[in-house]
């Protein structure tokens, strides 16, 4: 792939100078445009081989465009708070919002590729970390993300120089690590090797939606002017036409009458205060020993919290709260998302708070939002929710995998138990027509709320993160089936 | 995941009864729709370890539903004709055009799953196998493809029963296979690992545009509506909603006036007329004994010629059909799709004519018009030719790892030299007017293909499968260089 970088791709000094103001105003005028009407985030990775090509493509960029909107991530080495959470985490942070630009001057890319390079994964984890990025980057592209992806290519002779001059006198003022040189070095030695590896990554991760573009970096003039019309472009041709047609999907499951996983529960269950005291204190006391013990300072736990309104989340928390070390903890509630929420992709508020290798985090409510009351309300479109299953189940999958633990319970009670409780929490601080607006407005959606857990329930449960249906009409049965499970999942996992 | 499978899906045989009626109007009626106005082609897969319960439900389809205009794909074994090529082969074959039903009694998953199952295939082959359900799934969707994949699960004790039944006298008519039962057999033996193996499948291949509905199929009448219902409410939502928006991608790379790939020819090669006598005589003995060798019994080729026009294609392929045995030789002219091809993904007219073992297609023209001529003519949108690449590639590759030997030849001549030919054409058979016409057209598109020629050789040169550019302004030097070429490429993958 990619003969034509053998040509010689050059620009003289004089031609770059007679384009560059006219660019500069094409690119700043786009990035005003961008940030009067956000739409969507632009992602610019500059990859490749070329590590001094790309810083200075880098500058060049952040001298041209307002730096004050661009989102440079450019952290080769990874952060203590970065080390102890799964590897996409620290990209999830770096995403500019809508209207920004973000530049990548290290992406997920780079590990991938050096790994392999170095014989440090095989074939098969390669493969798995090509798969991980396609889905990553289809689920950014479908979230609104314009991609712009530049594989920096520089010959072999001039990284040689280069290398060479690192730290002597007379060299560019770059700071370059050890790790950094003996990586370079190493790419020089074995140029075909390395090529090889990243025309390899290249060609599996050039979709019709993020393309690859490989560029010829010798020559600086040739490769900023490049990198700039290139964005310039981009940024102008999505603000003028911002969509496509794509074939609609099809429509969900029908089924003649049919039973609801929700209706397999027995909401009778219940448990008298005595035993309820008991039970409870004794679980407790379960959880603080196995959150304390040092098997769980290597992993970490996730517990989602969904349920009907006035099911009990809350006194479930509360319970399971009062055993754990305020230290490690952290519980999110979830809302209507903020304006730096809503520039982002909608998993990213919950990345932003995945624990820390030993931490604790409680969500009380959670991304399953998107396939609970967006879908129900119509917030998301059919095929925006009908992806997130596949979205969500990824995401879990990335935290399972690096070893945290993922419980998740709905808590569920009927119509005339909600009813009561609406008209116990109406005596103490509401007024009656505010309750009996939203108890019609529920008592409508309540089965289209019925499917929609059902179908979550039955495409989310996955082996490594299973759903738990707690019989919610009893708070005190809730409570103790509640943290019993969770104790016997970290039981059973740590 | 779908635990819902375990509740008991029953629906008595009067609901049935009092439905049927109506919901075969229904299912009648869209298939008519769908035929009046033959936009996208509807596949219904039919999956899982329940041969009996899917027979049963695709007599019931074709029962309902016209069957002259649905194809059914259900043979379990391959005939010697599809063991011939590679593993996607069959499925393009059995595809259904726009307007049509296609309904696959076993599909792309079938092997997969049973030769993991089996431990006939690890981890890895199972993951790229994935891979490749996955690529081939997006790209129908692309292409239009309505998808309704039903997964039916049924108790083991019940097909345990069946198994048993199987052959017996009172059983059913069925026939049935010493394989498929000794796979039933095995299914049943090891159900839980069976269930797992299809649960990862299902998850890894449940996207949002082509989800997997898990259908509980011990009683008939239940699986049968709701598979009856599904099909008739997605082909209805389709035909009133066909598309749906989704972010547009980028432009193209924009970079200063840079090489052309094309311009590094030196097309003033020629041969004189006594050394091509030579040559050619030589390359194409060489040429016989290679493709008549026993080690080509085992490999096949497909010889790919693309060029400018007139650049001499059709002189090229004479001279090597004349050294080739024509019983395993097809030569392939591609113009204009015809109405069946129209109707199908734009690489199903390649598919068809992938040579068996040991065969020979040429191309005169290829899948490469996606990313030319319909590039340059706007008959494809930005978004459809730039996925192309993509798929073009992976189309390659499932040739080559079949162990197909695959060449492309792309025969440049300049402008001048076109225009030379088109007057010496004019001379014999057409009109002045007529060659003036087109001569300006090509000269005002020239740099567009160029372009385009050049993005496609970067974007499709792949080790397996790799570009040769040819100087095609003397005929003699461009069939020697195309034939010497060749017998290289066998020579090495021989």
């Amino acid at each position: 792939m990619f003969e034509s970088l053998r040509l010689d791709h050059t620009l003289s000094k004089a031609d770059f100078k007679a384009e560059e103001p006219d660019l500069r105003n094409r690119l700043v005028e786009a990035q005003l445009d961008l940030l009067e009407k956000p739409d969507f985030p632009v992602i610019v990775l500059l990859s490749g081989m070329d590590p001094i090509g790309r810083s200075e493509s880098t500058k060049q960029l952040l001298n041209w465009l307002d730096s004050r909107h661009i989102r440079l991530f450019a952290s080769m080495r990874k952060s203590d708070e970065e080390s102890a959470r799964p590897r996409m985490w620290r990209f999830w942070r770096a995403l500019p919002p809508k209207g920004e630009i973000g530049i990548f001057l290290n992406s997920w890319y780079e590990t991938p590729i050096r790994d392999h390079f170095l014989g440090e994964t095989g074939a098969d984890r390669f493969r798995e970390q090509i798969d991980e990025i396609r889905r990553f980057e289809e689920m950014l592209c479908h979230e609104g993300a314009l991609f712009l992806k530049f594989m920096l290519f520089v010959p072999r002779e001039k990284a040689e120089a280069e290398i060479k001059a690192f730290g002597k006198k007379d060299s560019p003022p770059w700071k370059v690590s050890k790790e950094e040189r003996e990586i370079g070095q190493a790419y020089v030695e074995r140029y075909d090797h390395a090529r090889a590896v990243t025309e390899r990554m290249i060609s599996e991760t050039s979709t019709g939606y993020a393309p690859w573009y490989p560029l010829p970096s010798a020559d600086p003039h040739y490769r900023d002017l490049t990198i700039g019309r290139t964005l310039a472009a981009a940024i102008r041709a999505r603000l003028e036409e911002p969509t496509r047609s794509v074939p609609a999907g099809g429509a969900g499951l029908e089924t003649p009458p049919a039973p609801n996983l929700l209706d397999a529960l027995n909401l009778k269950l219940t448990l008298d205060k005595k035993t309820y005291s008991k039970r409870l204190e004794a679980e407790q006391n379960r959880l603080t020993k196995l959150t304390l013990g040092r098997k769980f300072e290597k992993r970490g736990l996730v517990a989602v919290f969904e349920g009907n309104d006035a099911a009990g989340k809350g006194g479930s928390i509360r319970r399971i709260v009062q055993a754990l070390d305020p230290r490690m903890l952290e519980v999110v509630s979830i809302a209507a998302p903020s304006d730096e929420e809503k520039a982002q992709p909608y998993l990213w508020r919950f990345w932003r708070h995945v624990p820390a290798r030993g931490g604790i985090t409680i969500f009380d409510r959670s991304w399953y939002g998107r396939v609970l009351v967006e879908r129900v309300e119509g917030f998301a479109t059919q095929s925006d929710w009908m992806r997130a299953y596949e979205e969500i189940r990824t995401f879990e999958a990335e935290l399972t995998e690096y070893g945290i633990i993922v419980v998740k319970f709905w808590l569920a009670i009927d119509q005339q138990e909600q009813l009561r409780r609406f008209k116990e929490r109406e005596d103490v601080e509401y007024k009656r027509h505010k309750i009996t607006e939203e108890d019609w407005r529920n008592r409508e959606k309540w089965d289209a709320y019925r499917d929609a857990v059902h179908e979550m329930v039955d495409r989310t449960s996955a082996r490594q993160a299973p759903w738990t249906l707690v019989e919610a009409n009893d708070k005190r049965f809730a409570r103790v089936k509640v943290i019993s499970t969770l104790n016997e999942r970290l039981k059973a996992l740590l």
